[in-house]
């Protein structure tokens, strides 16, 4: 018998101790073992909750307790996560977490503590909830020189934006349904302004080109400024227009990004709707492999969580390598990256296409009927600098949203 | 340094040594040790390819040397396979493959020598080329019990099924685009009347619900039937044909089969077109995921064998666990299966409705402009056998398509 502790009993923390009740039998098989909640972490009580028998609310009973061979956490937050996390591998068992901000920040730390103590720090559900994506890359696509991933990875803003593309709403109407859902949080700077998504770009990077991609370093823009306007000029275009997270490798330079981008319907990332995620990764050998799936939600979240608690479990005494290097990975300055990109403008096309011609050279004209004194391009690929460049010299340019190119 | 021997220099077995030789640093690093190939296998001498260097004629010169740690099989076909296999298992080496017929066929037999042996037998490359799926199922989708897969699974028909619907050529004029393309071969048979599918769809099935289907008992259909009129049909209801190896769980009996299946664009399939696969899996914890990517081809395919080299690199002396018990997994008769379907009549709507609805009770009918004297309908959700007794008291039915439910 293998013991486990969950810490946190919350929408993931219950969601893995029901899964691991209720597939008990197809787990043990799997593993080769029984695996049992010992204990469960909360501040709370839970009167009624059969948890009750096996809630604790004092951490230091699972860290002292050597019976515990397993540590799974789904609290948030950087803290007492982290402490957490580091008494657990110290104390010689393994530990493993949805927690994306704890893994974006300490990855490499908790990796090599696990490491070194021959235990496993393991965090599948952190990126793309239940979809296979942190092993996969990992343990699959071994052969390959990762270049390139393009993650739809938050399925909140995924759902404005597919919201808005289908009705036509402006973004303040559909944020508010996304809250009233539960879909959006009361505070949802999180994931409006891309700052989830950085996190998890920051993580799939760094796995994928083996030293740290430290997410405070990534550009992040988020989806605030896309209107009901931008939608018009999309469907006209037959684009859809989607949240990237986003980093490739050219030659020896790296860039990650978070931003809006216009694709078209030859990208697999275009089908990818509402709260679902989708991951592209490109190798030099594989070429373009895509990975989708419920991006988040209670349990296709705990199905990673317990997916990683069998993983440790069937490697108690064994450290599965992770290539994730406390080597620093200098990403460039976006202003070498080069996109199309998709411009509005005021004013009509009569009256200003020989400026925008002469500021940014051939580009394709959209009108969309309806809207009256404005008209949008999409220019050819260019620089950052090179359009910012553009852009400053022509009055009237009222946004602009990259286009895959 | 670990050595490894690939077994056949046609087009995946260069591609598997193209890899290793090009990424040999990174794969380096991911093992934690060199990769060399000390032997490539072939019948054949490639006189000025650098190969020459480690080319041997016989296999005993690989098998009896105890330098040689993984052997990599490329050749296909169930013999010399299967004694090579089961010779280099018994010898205490690792295999790994990209041979579907033979892990069809053997492979729950070469799991267990390999486990008695402490060795590896690994396949990822079998199913879905480059993608990574075998290894997904077998590590990361464990806190799942499955209960369903649907595959896109063989390139050459998606490559024809998708011209067919872009173009509205027939079946013929584009199976012998495809032969001159290279994609299919002068005999199709394998891939047309979906033998390749059907032992692609008995490796995943077996995977997934740890019993052996034998590919002996998968109900097959090809693509031969489909016609550039079912096309003109699947268009006015903005459907698209797709050949699926599906198999599903429900309750405890199991269903497996290929035929194709007409679906809509909310299905995740829907947009995989071309030679690319895609491969849906659902579980009772994690819902949908997709697995997405090229499924075939030198390199693809190459990137798959490689990880598994990889793999059994890692893991010289540990057995990775891989379900798939002996124990046969008895396949229901699909007459109890439900879809609905699509069929198409002789006749015009006003004569035969009062027939069809009678036999088949209510259905949707559809019409396509220019198609005279003929019209289809869709049935609601029946049985297989539901189906054949109402197809049989109607005159004039000229085909019939499962429609995806």
């Amino acid at each position: 018998m293998i013991n486990v502790a969950v810490l946190g009993y919350g929408t993931v923390g219950s969601g893995v101790y029901e899964v691991l009740v209720k597939n008990k039998e197809s787990i043990a098989k799997r593993v080769g073992d029984e695996i049992n909640v010992k204990y469960v972490l909360d501040l709370r009580d839970f009167p009624g909750d059969p948890v009750q028998e096996v809630l604790v609310h004092d951490f230091d009973t699972i860290v002292n307790d050597p019976e515990v061979d397993i540590v799974a956490e789904a609290m948030g937050g950087l803290e007492p996560a982290y402490t957490f996390a580091k008494k657990t591998l110290e104390s010689g068992k393994s530990y493993c977490t949805s927690n994306k901000e704890l893994v974006a920040k300490y990855g490499p730390e908790l990796l090599e503590l696990a490491k070194s103590k021959g235990k496993n720090f393991l965090f599948e559900a952190s990126v793309g909830g239940g979809i296979p994506i942190i092993r996969p890359l990992n343990q699959s696509l071994t052969a390959d020189e990762l270049t390139e991933i393009t993650g739809i990875l938050n399925g909140t803003t995924n759902f404005i934006l597919s919201k808005m593309a289908k009705e036509g709403s402006s973004f303040d109407a559909v944020l508010k349904e996304a809250q009233n859902l539960g879909y959006a949080e009361r505070n949802p700077a999180a994931d409006v302004e891309g700052y989830d998504a950085c996190r998890k770009i920051a993580i799939l990077s760094s796995l994928a080109y083996g030293c740290h991609v430290d997410f405070e370093d990534i550009y992040t823009e988020g989806i605030t400024k896309i209107t009901d306007i931008d939608f018009k000029y999309a469907k006209k275009l037959g684009l859809s227009i989607k949240l990237f997270g986003k980093s490739k490798k050219v030659d020896d330079k790296c860039y990650a990004m978070v931003a809006p981008f216009m694709i078209d319907s030859d990208n697999p990332l275009y089908s990818v709707n509402g709260v679902l995620n989708g991951i592209l990764v490109k190798g030099d050998v594989i070429g373009d492999v895509m990975f989708y799936g419920a991006g988040a939600g209670k349990l296709p979240t705990a199905s990673a969580v317990v997916a990683d608690i069998v993983d440790e479990a069937k490697h108690l005494h064994t450290n599965i390598m992770t290539i994730w290097s406390n080597k620093k990975l200098a990403l460039e300055n976006l202003s070498t990256l080069k996109n199309k990109f998709f411009v509005r403008f005021d004013g009509s096309v009569d009256s200003k296409m020989s400026e925008v011609t002469k500021a940014f050279g051939d580009v394709k004209v959209v009108t969309v009927e309806g809207l009256d004194n404005e008209f949008a391009v999409i220019t050819e690929v260019m620089t950052e600098a090179e359009f910012e460049a553009a852009a400053a010299k022509v009055n009237g340019v009222k946004s602009r949203i990259r286009v895959e190119a």
